[in-house]
């Protein structure tokens, strides 16, 4: 008997993070973070909630890794801190784990294993099988236990023609499917597109398309760690006698990660340094930068409106994004491009110029040759939103996995398999956890709540200082933030003093002195003024202080 | 000579808004509005600053609009306020605005016009134009003027098979053309989309497809004021025998206007009142939402989480979306889907049913045709950002409008047109301006940046009362909303409490009264140690209480 709790990556894309227990452990596959929604006012990044994981901590083995993207990596060095376990993973993603955890002073034992490699962990022997997505080194997960073998696919695509020419490992695919796949965990990211997501390959005409044409200087924008996509713009680049500069940090550092392990092959004379862009002729430079989410700090957003270390964008140029905005970054994205066109540079982008990106997720087509290969007996939709699972979830059942065998299920599930069924048994917390990066502290509901009110109807703070009878010695003062700003903003002010001077008297008179009582009444009135006159309920913070010793008078 | 200003609608896409200048006077095309983006906190809508035209009320003869989409019609309640002149318009767009003036109870002659129709106002005679759009009943508007002839597109898309049997008026484009035409100012807002848009009839395999396949109850929702495709929605209820459950109060509202005015054509027996629709056989039903965009105060949202008028998914619906995210509503969309699988509907959306929705936009081939049948001299490319605007200006170019008599301009732009020359010769305020709906107070920068900071990182206020001498008599006490909830968060703020109190100290040391003074100085103390201990530097409000004069001891 085996259970399979996901505490992150269902009902959602982002922060993978699973669990498979056996008799004798625990391992865990993969430890994402994901970004915060907009609404999560003051909120850096979103974790799994892992307090399972916490107070199992003597049964944990090890943490076993897919890629080495932030989604999959992004929550070891919190999680590690709570609960230091040995991390296993392939070399590349190793090399991207060693510095987040240096970065976090974390130490923990970093197993490199290569595809094919097994490794015995209690009870369960664990095998990683090479797929293709869109970085380098990544593969599936199969786990060994007692009850039947489990795999985790992690994100992959089928890519006949991968950029490393290390292709999806079909063989160990099929052969678990020989052997009998008790479980299949398989992504859903793309489940929704039709057919198959074309090879990393079908990028390279648009890349040379742009490389032929841009008149001056090329800037190219990809995510950092899509390395097959930086090594076909460097090749790209060696074939058009263009020098490359990079820019930003993710990107200098992940290529140096990538170059030094072999991931990445390029003659060390074709990079160019940053400060040396502006003395080359426009036609021999191309740059490659971060930023291609829009994001505010990355080096794309800086060139576009200001600068990144005194290079910045000028008629003439060329920006080519190779990427499409993940959905909710559409807005910041087209600002981006705006600004780029404001300068004066022809910018190509997906919807002016196809074929600038290809996903690294695989679609239908792909989702249904992985159940055709592997033969599971039971199937998990995982990586998606409610919408993704049940459309896998039907695919699965259009190809003969019993509705009964299928678990669509909700982070904290426990999902255990007895090898005859596949039962939800139990709950365990699976909610988000919110961090405010700075201080790693959890940002709480009512925080949350609070900023969202603050937002929206910003603060006002009414002091009034009373001397032990409720004789107001000082105040009613209102100041506010954030709440009006009208011409008459200060008459509004103004009858709220005189309102809350009326419920102060009020209460004298019907001799209260308790002053947490006296806080609600004005609260409560000037919430029921300010509403009427300008439909606004600010956050209302009352300080009432009272006096109630003789007061020297001053010397 | 004469002038066009656009107030609106350039350097984006929303709150449409120009003006027309001649010897004689300045008449206004189109005045929309624009949703708030979602860092404008506790705006509800954005309008055009009409600033120039409030100042030169007395020169403003009319407002001519387009078509009844928000973008066109929003702002007219405000702007009409402040100069409350005569608009014209189609049947169905008066239709659309007589309910909207009503409600905001502004009063001002309403001039219906059909397409073909002239009128003139001083020294400017005014067309209308038939086009094809996503709402009935619109039209370009050409503005003869002794100088020439300007051409005002509004949105149009050459569709060869409207739903309603009125296509764009090629004869009157290519007479503009032939008579010579002075300016043309056009649609950007797909210009980066190759080819031609579909038909509005193209929609009808889709709708047609969902009929026959929902084994229950079907849900469609839509644009309200998307009349061609309601009417298809309606044709389709009627051969495939349901009963349609109109939902939402603008569905409701669109659909009576424009079944009165004949634009919507449907049997009364057709429709079903909301309260029927659970006693009908579930197969017999279809109900018509709004929400298309995830709004979440309309009826598919509550159908998704509650229930609208005692109706809630339950499994067996079919939900189709027959419309596309607007940029920005791709996350708000992405949750109704999820909330509506979630209950167990089948829902059908562009990304796993293709077909269920056109653009009301023509794309780039329909753009170079009205520059083709209208010969422009001059070209001002509108209703774009930044990208949209150049890849427009481009095309024009590329069709042989010299560079020089395109004009790319920016909201508040004066352009001035002499017959021979285009020349941006001054600007007007053309700013967005941020309004609190509930109160119509425009929401000032200062407000706003308040707003976003709260949102972020909370609010401090420290409350001090003191003596003459700055002895403390009580407090100080510093109560915050949104910055913390750490479990030290009492800590913080008992050490932040001990060095006001320093502060205070020090003050009296050094002999400072000012209680101004002192404030800054606990601010900044406060900011400094709030931003070490935490990384967050909350909106500080500080109260200080002096209290000079002998104090009577309580009775």
């Amino acid at each position: 008997m085996i259970q399979v709790i996901p505490l992150g990556g269902v009902g959602e894309i982002g922060k993978n993070m699973w669990c498979v227990r056996s008799p004798e452990g625990i391992i865990v596959l993969d430890c994402g973070f994901a970004f915060p929604t907009e609404e999560m006012y003051g909120v850096d990044l979103v974790l799994p909630d892992y307090k399972y994981l916490v107070e199992n901590a003597d049964l944990v083995r090890g943490v076993f890794i897919s890629h080495g993207h932030e989604d999959h990596i992004g929550g070891l060095p919190y999680f590690l801190k709570r609960v230091p376990v040995p991390v296993y993973a392939t070399p590349l993603t190793i090399g991207l784990i060693q510095g987040k955890l240096q970065e976090h002073n974390v130490k923990v034992p970093l197993h490199c294993m290569n595809a094919r490699d097994r490794v015995t962990v209690g009870d369960m022997d664990i095998e990683f099988i090479q797929v293709c997505h869109s970085i380098a080194d990544a593969v599936a997960i199969a786990v060994h236990t007692p009850t039947g073998t489990v795999l985790y696919t992690g994100d992959f695509k089928f890519d006949p023609t991968p950029i490393d020419n290390r292709p999806t490992d079909y063989f160990k695919l099929t052969e678990l499917g020989e052997k009998g796949l008790l479980l299949l965990m398989s992504d859903s990211t793309n489940v929704t597109k039709k057919g198959f997501t074309p090879s990393e390959a079908a990028v390279a005409p648009a890349l040379d398309a742009a490389f032929a044409q841009a008149p001056g200087r090329l800037i190219i924008t990809t995510f950092a760690s899509n390395i097959h996509r930086v090594q076909q713009i460097l090749n790209a680049a060696a074939r058009h006698g263009r020098k490359v500069a990079l820019m930003g940090r993710s990107m200098l550092k992940v290529t140096q990660i990538a170059h030094d392990l072999g991931y990445l092959k390029y003659d060390d004379d074709l990079i160019l340094d940053v400060d040396k862009v502006e003395q080359m002729p426009p036609e021999q430079v191309v740059m490659l930068a971060t930023g291609s989410q829009g994001e505010p700090m990355a080096a794309l957003s800086r060139l576009a409106t200001m600068e990144y270390k005194g290079v910045s964008v000028t008629a003439g140029d060329t920006v080519l994004i190779s990427a499409i905005p993940i959905p909710g970054n559409e807005r910041s994205v087209g600002r981006i491009i705006n600004s780029l066109v404001d300068k004066g540079a022809n910018v190509l982008y997906e919807s002016v110029q196809q074929g600038t990106h290809v996903s690294g997720h695989g679609s239908e087509e792909e989702l249904k040759a992985m159940i055709a290969m592997t033969r599971p007996k039971f199937f998990i939709p995982m990586h998606g939103e409610s919408r993704h699972l049940a459309k896998h979830a039907a695919l699965a059942r259009s190809m003969g996995v019993p509705e009964d065998n299928i678990a669509v299920c909700q982070n904290g599930d426990v999902v255990e398999l007895d090898g005859e069924t596949i039962k939800i048994v139990d709950r365990v917390p699976g909610g988000p956890v919110l961090v405010d990066g700075n201080v790693l502290w959890d940002v709480g509901q009512t925080l949350l709540k609070d900023r969202q009110r603050l937002a929206r109807d910003g603060v006002a703070t009414t002091v009034v200082t009373v001397d032990g009878n409720l004789d107001v010695l000082q105040g009613p003062d209102i100041v506010t933030r954030g709440f009006i700003d009208s011409a008459d903003s200060q008459l509004i002010l103004d009858e709220g003093k005189r309102r809350v001077v009326e419920v102060i008297d009020a209460a004298k008179a019907r001799g209260t002195k308790d002053p947490e009582k006296l806080k609600g009444q004005i609260v409560e009135t000037l919430s029921r003024y300010f509403g009427e006159r300008t439909r606004r309920r600010p956050v209302q913070l009352v300080v009432i202080h009272q006096i109630k010793a003789e007061v020297e008078t001053p010397g």
